[in-house]
């Protein structure tokens, strides 16, 4: 089944200019409010388009209605029958040998590595990113803006023996032209170990456009990024990847003090609190005093977790509960299945405080322990809340971001949390302006003020940034500065 | 017990300049045969002094001679009685899901992190190391050169109870100024996870000097590495962490071709085979397709493995077995103690193969898979390879670098691996110049070439290269260039 050859015309483009500084180039891309290959303002009636070509349905199902999907005999584990896919097993974490506390919940187990690329490629002198209009089961209005590209390790490495996999080719080719690769982490509270090779992949060859693809310019990216649950998660971690922006064009107007700061934050040489050497050792020191124990156990008799037909649920109301979903598509590889998912049960809050020191934005990180990380400890949002959340530590700010008036929060969204895994799991992500009393350099233990830039090197490697801190990375991205 | 006052007269020494990058400081510091503190010549008279001034015995000893470490009823895993120190347990490794096979064997799993840490002082205006002469149990020579600091994190963490290790404070103060801190693993092959603290600080105060301590330049440093079984696998891996090398001052003898390469691949800017983020996209490729499962096992009853009165070996034959040893010393925290090690079965061969690209030296590292390791695959030497060892692939390249005349040598000698674990655990460490049939740049499957600048720059971060890369890094930064 070839699927690069399409009736759409293809697209041509020049070649970049080899003396142009990637950041030059991602500046100008996120500077075009408007792309050479769809117009945003035509973006929502090709999106319902995309919408109405299709049929979806998903419905809540009991388990013992899953097909090919069961409790294994001795542990309880849910899994595929063809062992492939993910299981749900049970967990159990425990803090500092119990004297912190602990707790058992199940936790989804996929060894897997995926592939979540976006191709871009210069059209018109301005980089253009290839988007999928794609629906997830989870998601709550099904359909979202998806990378390029999301793929099973199954299918990218079975590639010469043929696959459905639409641009895969690009992503896996020797002569691939990499702007960013790397394997990041997913939700540390719901997988166990999961991390997603995350690509950026510039091509300069012609590149046939499929009937559910456009090309969006970073700009246009960074404004669909303010609307509530259009651009999915695969889509923001792998944005928040992308090699730090330069200075933007500037449009004359004096912006307001944090615009100011943001875009001196995206000057070369822009002054960081804290410098990298020093940001790495308080992480590393953070690493060194976590004493996290994780321990799979049998799903089945998970204690404190009570198993009904349909659920398995927390006997004392914990954050979530493990569903099963039936689900009708006629545009993807299967045109029907049921699979496991996990639902969250309240939306979550995600946000950065965020505040200038000698001119220069800063956001303040939290080095966090999530039980299912594989090291541990990642940087995540000053606020990363799920309401009933099992987790090390109580959250802090929150009253301070969920209270913050209208003229102190530079940027809010409700987002989608990975709709392949997860039933309508939503949250509002916020980047909130520090009041006065958070001005204080002194950092509370755990925090620390960092850059944008920091952080944009930072995702550039595994295990530093956690996936609500780069859908945060990738919205920062997404807000213009004005010097 | 107050550690930090001396009968020895404090040093003392000029601010680093403000305005001097930190591999011009290396360079200097490297270029330096002879200290301020202690010449080269004075060592090994220093050093004999230091073994005579302390008596130390280990004898083997059965297992049921252990003092507070015993066999747990239910499992059989090896431990202490406090639960603290570490675990001997068992392993369970499958690749690809048993495809391209499995294995079992014992394994150390150690969850606390400890801090290897050296302390550096600018002393007549060049950077000196501070260097500790100390026993480990397992080096067939006892006595070692060793990091200012080695510490388990029950020290570290607990400092303000008071503390008994010398230095300790200057590496966990807030205000420590920080030239690398990176938790790096362990040997894949004998830890299950384990991880240090590698940490070099620079101070500026008046340090008091110990009596097992001494202050050397890195070009000292780099002449003792040249000498068998003397600086310690701490030392190395530490060092190895340290901010590239700059340019060393020529001394006007023109070099042979590798001796070149060397000096040119210190330049700034020295142009790679590969950039930085191809090789950072390789690496990911390479990741992403491996599939390896690794569980825990009761150590009784692990298959194939038989449990003797002083030993636990394979029955077929693996390289190493788990044994008991009893230690007298007289300058530790106690003066008698009882542990289990890791005995290997031979001697290994750790080997960069190294070449020139454009005038510039790099060496050939392999993408390996170790069932211990956190992140499963980090950067290794071209062969690293121990008699008998569990491993995931065949030995490529073992009889290239063991008959290459000594004209292809750049470097050799034996180092001891972690003496506090590993009983006479040896290893040749070589440096080999590629004959002309490796010289194509079309490398192998699972192998690159990459720059020493590169290693350094990834050494910044931990789960990039293994402890005997980061050994032979250490190898390739003592040597010298000539341009």
């Amino acid at each position: 089944m070839p699927n690069l050859i399409s009736s759409s015309p293809p697209v041509s483009g020049l070649r970049p200019r080899a003396d142009e500084s990637i950041a030059a180039r991602m500046a100008r891309s996120a500077a075009a409010a408007d792309g050479a290959m769809m117009r945003t303002a035509d973006f929502d009636t090709w999106f319902a388009r995309r919408r109405a070509a299709h049929h979806f349905q998903v419905d809540r199902i009991p388990f013992d209605r899953l097909d090919d999907w069961g409790f294994a005999p001795q542990t309880g584990n849910l899994g595929h029958r063809s062992g492939r896919f993910f299981t749900v097993e049970g967990m159990h974490v425990s803090l500092e040998r119990g004297q912190r506390g602990e707790w058992t919940q199940p936790i989804i187990r996929q060894p897997e590595v995926g592939v979540l690329g976006i191709l871009v490629k210069e059209i018109d002198g301005v980089l253009h990113w290839l988007m999928q209009a794609k629906m997830e089961p989870g998601n709550v209005n099904l359909m979202q803006l998806s990378p390029t590209v999301q793929a099973t390790r199954s299918n990218y490495t079975r590639v010469h023996r043929g696959q459905a996999v639409k641009y895969l080719d690009y992503f896996v080719r020797d002569d691939r032209r990499v702007l960013a690769d790397v394997l990041q982490s997913e939700h540390g509270a719901w997988f166990l170990r999961k991390c997603n090779r995350n690509m950026i992949v510039e091509v300069v060859d012609d590149v046939p456009l499929e009937p559910d693809f456009c090309w969006l310019t970073f700009g246009q990216i960074s404004e669909l990024l303010h609307r509530d649950n259009l651009v999915n998660m695969d889509a923001r971690t792998v944005l928040a990847c992308a090699p730090v922006i330069g200075d933007r064009p500037a449009d004359g107007a004096v912006g307001t003090a944090m615009a100011v700061a943001l875009a001196r934050s995206r000057e070369p040489g822009a002054g960081a609190l804290h410098s990298d050497a020093q940001l790495l050792s308080w992480l590393t020191a953070e690493r060194s005093r976590q004493d996290v124990t994780v321990r799979t156990l049998p799903l089945r008799d998970l204690p404190g977790w009570r198993h009904l037909p349909s659920v398995i649920e927390h006997a004392g109301g914990a954050g979530f509960r493990v569903v099963a979903v039936s689900v009708r598509a006629d545009n993807r590889e299967v045109a029907r299945w049921t699979q496991p998912l996990i639902e969250p049960l309240g939306a979550g809050t995600m946000a950065f405080l965020v505040r200038e020191f000698g001119g220069v934005l800063h956001v303040l990180v939290n080095a966090r322990v999530e039980a299912g990380l594989l090291d541990t400890v990642e940087l995540a949002p000053t606020v990363q809340h799920v309401p009933g959340e099992l987790v090390a530590e109580p959250p802090e700010f929150l009253d301070t971001v969920l209270t913050a008036g209208p003229d102190r929060l530079l940027y809010q969204a409700v987002h989608s949390e990975e709709g392949g895994r997860f039933l309508a799991a939503q949250s509002r992500y916020l980047l909130v302006e520090a009041d006065g009393a958070l001005a204080s350099p002194d950092e509370p233990p755990g925090y620390r003020w960092a850059t944008p830039a920091q952080l944009s090197w930072l995702a550039q490697h595994g295990h530093y940034l956690n996936v609500q801190a780069r859908t945060l990375l990738a919205c920062l991205n997404a807000l213009p500065g004005r010097a």
